[in-house]
Order: structure tokens, then sequence, then C-alpha cells
């Protein structure tokens, strides 16, 4: 189970990093749209979206359909719902971890100003 | 500056998508560590983690000091915040999107349901 979300969350955030296919979620949020249009919007050859949607396919991000020889694409069923608990944790581990520093800082100066 | 984040949202992702990398930043989220205490604990060469270490600054999301022979990391500066958002904006959108689909599904029956 843990080994799945592992891979999961490898494949989402290698996914996310590419503007062109954060653009693409961004656009089918809106509606879907065909490899063509997506193409077309985002000025990339027919190849070069495939392959984006390829990856974002593979992560379960978007969903597509060919009827005919158009391929439709919408978004898949993945919420990103792992990928929004591990970016909160690691931000409250952060936070943690600089108060317990202001926390030092704080005891250091109090230290600093007895000694005066 | 929106080029600005950009650059900085694929590389955090890209950061992220490798479960070492993952691990090393919750490991720094309980105390700072060498590198050679990183390779220990995810059983890794010195020039394994060297590597994700670098890919985790330049992203911003560690920060390391060499003080004599010993390399010490930390977390950096960078709290996840546009990656959070990011993330947010997604679920959103995804949400509309299929309460939309939801809202047509249900026009559909109630027509069936009006045409028996």
């Amino acid at each position: 189970m843990v080994q799945y979300i592992t891979a999961r969350l490898d494949a989402s955030f290698a996914a996310l990093s590419d503007a062109t296919r954060r653009g693409v979620l961004e656009r089918l949020g809106r509606s879907e749209a065909s490899i063509t249009e997506l193409a077309d919007t985002f000025h990339m050859t027919l190849t070069g979206m495939k392959k984006h949607v390829s990856v974002l396919e593979q992560a379960g991000l978007v969903a597509t359909q060919k009827v005919g020889r158009v391929r439709t694409c919408r978004l898949g069923l993945r919420r990103l719902e792992e990928e929004a608990a591990w970016v909160e944790g690691h931000r409250r581990l952060w936070d943690a971890r600089f108060d317990a520093l202001d926390t030092v800082v704080e005891e250091l100066k109090r230290k600093e100003k007895a000694d005066e």
C-alpha cells in the first residue's frame, strides 16, 4: 500500500514538473479538449502534445478516449489528495522546525541579556 | 514574476518526484544531518546522496553548509507555498468539473424519468 502511494507520488510530482503539463490540467479543468486543440493552444506539435498527455495519463491525472480519429482528453479520476497531504505535511514539519529555531534564538538572546 | 514562479514550480515538483528526496525532507524536518548520516539512513553511496541533496538545494528546499570536511544539511527557506496553492487550485477545478458532470447526469436521469 505504502509502496503503491510512493509510486503514485513519484509519477504525479514528475507529471506536475512541467509548465505545459500543468497548463493542460488547468485547460481541462474548464472543459474537455482534443489532442489537436491542446497542441494548438500550447503552440506545440501533435507529437509533442501526445507525449505530455501520455505522461499525465500514466499518472492518472488525465483520461483519454478515441472516437474515430479524434482523441478527447479530460481530467482523470485522481484529485491529488495524496500530493496535497504530502505538501501540507511538509509545511507543518517546516513550521515546527523553524519555530524550534526561533525558540533557541530567543533563549540565546535572553541569556546574553542576563550576562550583560 | 510569473516566469519565475513557473521555473520554481518546475524545479520543486521535479525535486519531489523521488521517494528518497521526499524522505530526506522528512528527515531534515526532525533535525539537521550531514550528507554521511543521510547516506547511511537511506542506504546509499555518498555520491548518490550528494546528487539528491544537490537537486533539493537547487530547488531551495534544502540548505547546506560545509564546516571542515562535514557538509551539514537542513531545510531550506521554501515552504512549498506556491506548490500547495497550485495543488489546491487544481483540486477546486477538479471538483467544479465533476460537479458539472453530476448536474448533467442528474438532468439526463430526470428527462429519462419524464419520458417514461
